[in-house]
């Protein structure tokens, strides 16, 4: 079987311009060679959906663009394979799949790396500057919609027993595994402050938990979000509403600080505080940055011999390592799925997304 | 300009069987998206393609398939681009360029790591499973012909004023360079010893000797071959049959053995000296071997925590940083080319290669 | 507290020449700066002390010395600090600690690097050529005796709660550890097959596991052996008797073989059937070794692109990271512990390890 | 021969306070287990020496200490070993050795990795906390005097021919070599900008150079180091006071920019610059830093995956590597030596160093 029945049209969101999405009746896609079709049966709303919401595409902002009127955001689905390219054995028709965001084109210098989410091709994947690259829902058609085509790079199995829910949540945990591996990847018993208990900084707890980060330390605002970074694995949480972070990181480490900062929060003097909290030689991982230019003391990363990484996204293929803990039921990703809603739901969503009503952290379209 | 004028057919060396070359015109091929078009100027022949030539292909024989009575061997060749096909301009028409062998499928584990010689879908570019990997020459149709196709990956400029028979040495430099590479790459002031002053074994000694390895020493049978490798930068040459090489390495480096050893003679005890001559924590990189098992004495891998890495081909780019030492000048790769015959002489070109006739040690066929 | 109550001499074992142990009383001996005294508490029998015993040290037999009638073996124990030599604050008196055998010179190039179980200055700790390398057990003084001497670079903390027996499998879980670091480190969801199910087989299992590799293959001739393995995370277990293990291998991944092998089984052909196992671009391990040279098939290595890591020890701090999991109870090694003695009775204990007496497989002497 | 004739007392400049340095007869101090005495003949004015003149260490400083009025700062210094302590046999008496700064203490956890620039027991060398860590210059005796004692793994051997004044540059080299380590080593045909011609940025592009990095870019505000940074091998140079260096890296790369940026300069702009000078997935090392914080726009970094590696010092065992390419006469490190005085004349020396007079790079004291 090459494919389940397909019908011609779809329904689609397509954002006009800002804050203003459309639910249209699109053409169902055709993958090429090396793509499949995936009939999207759940798309969870992203921190990053929300910034394209608001102020278009970041490629569209910086290339002072104009809106791409038809274009459909979403980047956190999954689904079932519904037809397959011209080459495509690793999956079947039929397979439970969610996706990575990042297709490289495979031909660049950092795609020959394998540092594919750093393609020096990005969004070139239009007529004849077709490189190849794809990142669904950022410069190709995401899963706001019931069906998307996607590089068969970018698919992960979802295994039998997990919601369709929890598997939005695999490139969640993909990319707090990617930022565990740049930080050295070998971390069981080392000390890991994770800053900001948003989604990714809540998977990065888990994921460092389940590799046997110790202790794995959880600053934030809110105590409802502690709570849920404890329940993830967090051996400790700071409110940095009630506590210096630095100085509780420096007492729960008897002085010495921690080996390791997964930075999520993107607040103003994160990196600063980061630099404090880790020991000469240390090393911070960026997940998160604030939206303009902040002071930074960068004499302290030189006088204590700090690395600092920026990842984008969920490189290294650390999502198939991630799906595998999740697998493993290394941890609960779905505690963090708090709400549900259709297709056509999509603006209502957001607004629970976007303000935080009843404590909302991973809000999910079922789609089928 | 998207190609030069193409003849429709041309001349190319195929393989009846072993020891069966036969010369016969083929039509051109054409370049697919990602590929180009090369009018093949120069082409050298390789210890690997006398392998093939009197066995077969490595794929052939180990898959138990009949010959491929059309193939075409032939990989060390470099030439001009003369047609892009879609999606192309990491290249102009009428560039020369040097080849890799290596056309990763760019989608299984290994590509996605970066390590695109080790392809899981080696040999797969043919109908339904065309996974897009090449080893043109091995898998894919090679040099030995006017025309060949090859996957944008797989190019690499070939500078000003480098003439076309050095240009075809670009991949064996490249070669030694991604066995350095495996080896740590930090070899400025360590101390080196290749085994075996074939080509790679040569391209070893230079490459080394350009990135600072000190002392470079060379072990070899023929004192013309080791005072070769002297002109490319050895500091020492060992002559196996004179001295033992395990006491002349210990006694050139005051009894504390090297760092590193490149094994490039595949001679029956090379892995067992490589381990005596390196000290403990030494690094063996393999880019040769017996044609059988050999006896190895694995205790003193374990107990000297030494490493031992096989290579295959010519990855990681290496190939680009050679052919920067090349560009740079930094030795005189030219040394080792020593016999030209025309593309028509394929067979007398194999003779002077296979009986070292005149000390040959590379013998490139001028094409164009 | 700078030392509890420690007598003038001690209960200690020695070796007098090969199967010759003999119970003295020595005197108990002196930290030195950067040294503790440790009162031993427990003490398990490793296979290398089995080699010794038989043998007497590598250095003696490799080096052409006489045995050194004075020298205790025993390596793998775990005890209380009981004196601080100078400079000494990592760790107190009355601290509950197990031990690696490694403590670097910390001087060479290779300590230089951390790569301390690979120091040049091996068994350089006597007279004018101290360079203060110490391997208990191996160069140093060791623990079947009442007391030692331990290097702070050593030490390990043992946790609350975990019994004397458990704590002597620490070092045993710092090699498994150490190896999988070589492998690459990042093995979640990757596959593993462990071949020889003795106590680093066994150890590397629980380990590879804890950290998500999936699946997890032991290889072995025992079913009880395998059977623990099982116990101790293995999701498929082989046994060789009954099965060609390169065919179950590939037959439990679909064909396509596995990403790393540990090899802990020191069989003639293990390292020609791992290279089998593996695909291409994988890695092994070896951490155990035929007696003597076995035939080894190197073609495969370089054709498939493997690398093999000897490994001695456990170096890179392995054993902290591997006490952490135990920590955190993410396996249970003390499964592994089938038999207590007291020190006076090591010559029974070596026969219940030796012939493997009710299934010994840990037999531990409870020293205090 | 275990020592030369050395007198009981020697001449050495102590800092009394700020800008307070006076010349005094102190002890010759005496070299302990693992450590040497060195005649100092030649010592050469660091940057950081100016820190320290004008503001007292940095551990005082920071720490809130009171001067050590019997301190003797300078850290770029060579000499003659002149009495070796207890277990060295690494050096004779009579060897020319340049010094590393950093002997790590050799037990701390980043020691143990081999980070000995970033040992956790920084400055703990006196009385009870004696660590065995030593800066020297900075936390121990240093070199503006006739004799110190170094540790030997601190220890560079000087080649025959290369002169006292040139051997003081093999730290600094040392320091730009293992910048270009934690840049990933691997940089033979990758594109370099180094920015500050300072004597690290200076030395940045003749060890970048020397490795095979292509371009090799230089900015910088005077035209007289820029023109010195071409003849130790920079392939363009930019005088950001002419021409914007964003702007001109990307013209110098056909817009592509490059892979690798080593920061030297401090200027408050240079990360951001850099940031923008990088492409995706690029590198940058900070080797200088700016007084105060400053602006930095973080989401390049993230957006960019762009690492950020600050360095402390001479790391990795690099300067033994720069050494190699020094010895190897792989370019001219004395062309940055222009003034040479005495001893007795450092407070001249400093101000040629400070105001530049001249044009002064490395301003070197003859000791001996």
């Amino acid at each position: 079987m090459n494919s389940l029945s397909i019908p011609k049209t779809m329904k689609a969101w397509v954002l006009d311009g800002p804050e203003q999405l459309r639910l249209v009746e699109k053409p169902v896609p055709e993958p090429g060679p090396a793509e499949v079709l995936i009939r999207i049966d759940a798309v969870a709303i992203c921190g990053t959906d929300v910034e394209i919401l608001t102020k278009g595409l970041p490629a569209w902002i910086r290339g002072g663009l104009p809106f791409n009127k038809n274009f459909t955001p979403g980047h956190e689905y999954m689904g079932t394979v519904t037809k397959l390219g011209a080459g495509v054995d690793e999956v079947k028709v039929g397979d439970r799949v969610a996706v990575e965001i990042h297709a490289g084109c495979g031909r660049c210098q950092r795609c020959r790396m394998g540092m594919y989410t750093s393609c020096l091709n990005y969004g070139l994947n239009y007529g004849e500057h077709d490189k190849g690259h794809r990142a669904n829902g950022f410069t190709t058609d995401g899963g706001f919609a019931e069906y998307a085509v996607n590089h068969v790079n970018t698919l992960v199995h979802v295994p039998e027993g997990m919601s369709d829910e929890e598997a939005t949540l695999i490139v969640t945990a993909g990319t707090a595994m990617y930022g565990l591996d740049v930080l050295g990847g070998l971390i069981a018993g080392e000390s890991l402050v994770v800053t900001g208990p948003g989604p990714i900084g809540l998977m990065s707890v888990a994921v460092g938990k389940a590799l046997g980060a110790a202790p794995v330390i959880l600053t934030g605002t809110r105590d409802s979000r502690l709570q849920l970074g404890t329940r993830l694995g967090a051996d400790h949480v700071i409110n940095v509403q009630k506590e210096n972070p630095v100085e509780a990181v420096k007492r729960l480490t008897q002085g010495r600080g921690v080996h390791y900062v997964m930075e999520c929060s993107g607040a103003p003097n994160a990196l600063n505080e980061a630099m404090d909290m880790v020991n000469r030689g240390g090393r911070i991982c960026l997940a998160a940055f604030p939206g303009e230019p902040v002071p930074v003391d960068l004499a302290k990363l030189v006088r204590n011999n700090i690395y600092v990484y920026g990842i984008r996204g969920e490189g290294n293929s650390a999502t198939h390592r991630a799906a595998a803990l999740m697998t493993q039921k290394r941890f609960e990703a779905k505690l963090m799925h708090t709400h549900t809603f259709s297709l056509n739901e999509l603006p209502t969503a957001f607004t629970y997304f976007r303000e935080r009503i009843e404590d909302a952290i991973k809000v999910v379209l079922k789609t089928h």
